[in-house]
């Protein structure tokens, strides 16, 4: 299970702070603290600091690669700046993310070719939020298709087929861990990725509803995931299913969690 | 989502305390706190009670019927033993469990059909331990093949894949979990139901991973479980799973037991 690391996004209050503030030492102190927590990758976001994205990323990324060795997650729809990022990588990263929209194709997939990333490929088209599971795994299809025409492997493809709040549709959640299991099924090789956060966007205990969500989407085949590595309940939910799915031999990664005292 | 209560069961030293001593008030404690607790059925066995089993699940299905107005689970492979409660019964019951055994088909399959009964039915041959998904799914046909060509309805027939400890072998969670989604999809209008205990025997932390397997099953389409519903952590993350795979229309179900305070 590859672990994307969220919490560095500053849509989240205390990142924006920090970032305005120039506080280096809480940002560092963010990604140190999700490095510890077993991340893959560090995800980092500036976009609400429109004008100044790019700059304010690129302070991010400097400060993030200081204190950890994990490659990092580029999270921007802008081509710009992840153009501007990308010569700053010490590691190979994952590109955060690319669509179907003819810009964000024209923008992004060159980047992608030319560093060879990896790269979350949205189930999001033109003029289209894929809603029903059909829907998704069909753009998953077409995403597919796009990038490994342009020489992307199999191997570097991620593909999210985004879930929205149950809140507003109850079967909206249904249909994204169907389409895991679809494109999984139809497409051996590819990945799959969802962020949690939005399926119980407007609901009570909207922790318990996203660690039941990664573990429904989990046991469908998900095989990465955009979360904090740092919520304890989550964390032990993913390595429990993680067990019961069959994907840990001789369960040794579940009693190594337990032994450093990570489930419950 | 069913319920079938498991706590009044011999084999947990509690209970068999206080059948041994008939200590009426005890047993009639736990059927009240499971009805409490959202329940469908309660289960009763005395199955440790060997030449007496009869006797003690008498006086067990007695007590219990004073104080619940829940139907019964009546738990045990003795054809004898459960002949002897169908009379006793204020409601009708389900019979837990009949498998391939002749000897169980000869003995049990009769009161199910004289009595009308819903059945869990186990999937256990003469001299097979259904390991894989496969034979899962195949021996659930037969027990179907059996049960309504006696004339039991599909919708009175619970199959329990079985499930064994991950710490014997890593993959028999799996196992089950494909079984779940096979045999829903293979017998439409059959039910599914599945203990929790055995998968996590041999390992730290097990009500995580009884946790992890029940949202596992939901999501394959379990649609009844045999559990305690006084455990909370477990209560909280069924509702949040039949949530996400999308059984809870409005979301009505979920928002009404985080108002009891029965999630986080």
């Amino acid at each position: 299970m590859l672990i994307i690391a969220e919490r560095i996004n500053a849509s989240r209050k205390t990142i924006a702070q920090a970032i305005s503030a120039a506080d280096r030492t809480f940002i560092q102190g963010e990604a140190k603290a999700q490095t510890l927590a077993g991340a893959h990758y560090i995800d980092v976001n500036a976009g609400t600091f429109i004008g100044e994205e790019a700059e304010k990323l690129k302070w991010i990324v400097e400060a993030v690669q200081e204190v950890t060795d994990l490659p990092l997650s580029i999270d921007s729809p802008d081509p710009e700046v992840i153009r501007a990022m990308l010569p700053l990588m010490k590691k190979a990263p994952v590109i955060n993310s690319i669509t179907l929209e003819p810009s964000r194709i024209e923008g992004i997939l060159p980047l992608v070719t030319e560093y060879r990333t990896k790269v979350i490929a949205l189930c999001q088209a033109e003029h289209e939020m894929a809603e029903t599971a059909d829907d998704k795994v069909r753009i998953a299809g077409r995403l597919i298709e796009t990038l490994t025409a342009a020489g992307v492997p199999l191997d570097d493809i991620y593909i999210d087929p985004l879930v929205y709040p149950l809140s507003t549709n109850p079967q909206s959640a249904g249909a994204t861990l169907e389409a895991i299991g679809g494109i999984m099924k139809r497409f051996p090789g590819v990945h799959t990725v969802c962020g949690l956060t939005n399926v119980s966007y407007g609901l009570p205990a909207r922790k318990l509803i996203n660690r039941a969500f990664l573990a429904a989407a989990i046991t469908m085949g998900l095989d990465s995931a955009i979360i904090d590595p740092t919520d304890k309940h989550l964390y032990a939910m993913l390595k429990a299913v993680t067990l019961v799915v069959g994907k840990d031999d001789f369960c040794m990664d579940y009693i190594c969690a337990f032994r450093e005292g990570r489930v419950e």
